[in-house]
């Protein structure tokens, strides 16, 4: 039993009791508003019913209790969910006389987990779940989506079926191995191991970007002290995060913060200005920021139209590149337009081919740089609508499948036994079984549902 | 339409629909699993479905939908509820989903102020659901459950019900007044008003206890500087409100906070050092101190035992008893006893009677004084199963009625005519039908149902 809406204020809370004696120990403090008893157990499955909690002749509230039958319900459970008036009071009474009337507090993730066992979802799908409810952006809530619905599963199921029979094929010829016949034709199951290496191989690569759609592409803003990286920050965030001030140097730590911009999630990252300096916290800031360049797919390079030439700026952006990773993207900005005619500063940049100009402070130019982000997006897209991997489990476990097949590949090369091969076949199902949980361990299970909010 | 779980990531979060067009909106958004449509006015009412939210062919989450026909709803109307998954995301996108699809939002209290409107509930019973909601401790829910519950409403429909009587009966002299009939015994008449005055007095009268009961019972911790004040408060509130120093003079501010003790709220105050002092900031704090002591129902006196001689808890002692109210009650509280025996203490105090010896650091008799102050409590209880007014606005109504009967009972006794006492009976019936609703104004509606929250 938990709370299963979040934790405060609001017009109403639901308590959610799952198990085999739901609907004994419901009975037991559901009444009609007429005082009359009720036995859940004699409701039908997914119907709603208005009475009273009441213990001994105290009321404590009036509710909607609905009901679901399993293996009809989230858990495949019997499940009674209690609608009450959402005051913290409340909940925590209704669930001090669940307790006292035999039922327990669930554990974090614990309805998902029983839902899990109960084989109502794989792991892969109650994953999806918890990254359904954290997630903040259209193409993160879109892969959970798809997840949860069973996309990604699929996938996987239909690359264990393929190794099934092959695996079966192996197993036949070593049943009638004295009579040295090939069941298998040893091309074909080449060809078989390397298609399947082919999709594995693709849904690794899918994980950059699920990885980037999920906790956002990172996007460091840097440039020299004061050139308005805080300010721009706060325009594009869209509120106060970062503190501004006129003294080159007031950020020091480096401040990240979250937008969603045409659906795809952008993590932007403030950074200390870079300049030589010998104030021992402000460097450790500067090194901060070429640390946080390596690490970003986008950096945005701002500057103060009037305190650069074209010179200036142009050994700043060789010093910036040197520190760039090789599939990160920089964005030129040049800011400040606001204190001067662009003709002059356009005419100076001319060089430079796709500088940005804007006016953090004024606003101006914000929409076209948004847009510049998302366009750096698509170029680089996969498509959404096919199967991304978000997870580094999962990542992880289709990488230790494909090495197990490279194994399989190279025993066919070198003509091993099928004994052998067959060994590395399995070991490459038992990696992809982890992925949907048809194979699991105790501490993998606890791992991944501990992580869930308590009540889901 | 509005989101009526509280605002945050849960495993649940729930949008509610109310109105005429609710089930032909839902039903443009809400598909079987399967993809096929639902015409949701043939399910059912207080029927749950399991389903997805599709807008175009993009699925947005898979949901629970509960179906609720009026009359029988919360509204009275008709009502849909989607219990999506608790993130924030979904709950935006269906939101503006539902507003494309033409349902607008619900403003604060709306669904409850519909309830209202169409006779589900009257205006004590509403009032009820957001201080039922906003209720902390067992005794305030208690009364805000029964007011729900219309026990308050009901005390009011018998007295409007027997000022009605009454009235008629001097209407109906009116109509014969040229015969000089007298149908209404005047000693019966006065009788009758006085009766009722009583109901409303007592009724006014509980109004201390249920303004107590809502808000708390201040307790004000007053004693010299260095006395131990902060500390107590944090052990009565077992939590590190106050800051703590052995530098006297710590406390400035008075700090406020409550803590509900075997079911009743309690508001402790903290109050700044009671010493001749020259600096300004801490006699503003001194000043302050004494008007909470004024507004406490209950005063405790801390001394530290080592400090104090029991003259000079005598004086302390008198100044203190200057500043109290009336109704509120002192406990005399020695401190530090950790750092001696207590024999010596004990005798040396021995003329006080009641002071209670503990230890804050320590936490030793902590329980003791808690018990003091739930038993000062008791001995001044009317019984909280009966009727208590909590809400300024009914108190206010009460009154006004009150001096109308007044006028009415005066007009009695100097034999005016029934034309005049028939207008006083009249503006009696106002007031009182102000409380529960059956007089109203869009001001004191939208007054009461503006501090609602959102989605009740």
């Amino acid at each position: 039993m938990a709370l299963a809406t979040p934790d405060g204020v609001g017009a109403i809370g639901i308590i959610r009791v799952s198990g085999k004696n739901a609907f004994q120990i419901c009975s037991t403090l559901f009444f009609r508003k007429s005082g009359l008893p009720v036995d859940i157990s004699k409701l039908n499955s997914h119907s709603i019913h208005l009475g009273v909690l009441k213990e001994n002749d105290l009321v404590l509230d009036e509710v909607l209790l609905s009901v679901f039958k399993g293996p009809n319900s989230y858990t495949s459970e019997d499940i009674v969910e209690f609608s009450c008036h959402g005051s913290r009071y409340i909940q925590q009474q209704l669930i001090q006389l669940l307790i006292r009337r035999g039922a327990r507090l669930a554990e974090a993730g614990e309805f998902t987990f029983r839902a899990f066992f109960n084989q109502k979802l794989d792991l892969v799908q109650a994953e999806a779940v918890a990254d359904l409810i954290a997630s903040t952006s259209a193409t993160s809530h879109q892969v959970a989506m798809q997840q949860m619905r069973g996309g990604f599963s699929s996938k996987i199921k239909i690359l264990r079926e393929n190794l099934v029979n092959f695996a079966s094929l192996i197993e036949l010829e070593l049943d009638f191995s004295e009579e040295d016949v090939e069941f298998a034709d040893r091309k074909d199951l080449k060809q078989l191991v390397l298609s399947i290496q082919k999709v594995i191989q693709r849904l690794v690569d899918s994980f950059e970007l699920g990885n980037v759609i999920k906790n956002g592409i990172p996007v460091a803003i840097v440039g020299k002290p004061n050139a308005g990286k805080s300010t721009l920050l706060n325009v594009l965030l869209e509120e106060d995060r970062a503190i501004v001030s006129d003294i080159p140097g007031t950020t020091r730590d480096t401040i990240e913060d979250e937008m969603s911009i045409e659906g795809i999630l952008f993590r932007f990252i403030d950074t200390a200005g870079i300049r030589q300096t010998s104030e021992l916290i402000e460097q450790i800031g500067v090194s901060r920021t070429f640390e946080k360049i390596q690490k970003s797919s986008i950096v945005v390079y701002l500057f103060d139209v009037h305190e650069l030439t074209k010179t200036g700026l142009n050994s700043e952006i060789q010093e910036i590149k040197e520190h760039l990773n090789e599939n990160s993207q920089l964005v030129i900005v040049g800011n400040k337009i606001d204190r001067e005619d662009l003709s002059y500063t356009e005419k100076e940049f001319a060089s430079f081919k796709d500088i940005l100009f804007i006016s953090a402070k004024e606003r101006r130019n914000i929409d076209a740089l948004r847009k510049r982000f998302v366009d750096l997006f698509d170029s680089r897209t996969i498509n959404v609508t096919e199967t991304v991997v978000t997870n580094a489990r999962h990542v992880q476990a289709l990488q230790n499948a494909s090495f197990a097949l490279e194994k399989v590949y190279e025993g066919l090369n070198r003509n091993i036994s099928g004994e052998l091969i067959s060994v590395d076949i399995k070991n490459a199902l038992h990696h992809l079984g982890l992925i949907t949980g048809e194979v699991t361990s105790e501490d993998l299970l606890s791992n991944i549902f501990s992580k869930f909010c308590i009540g889901k």
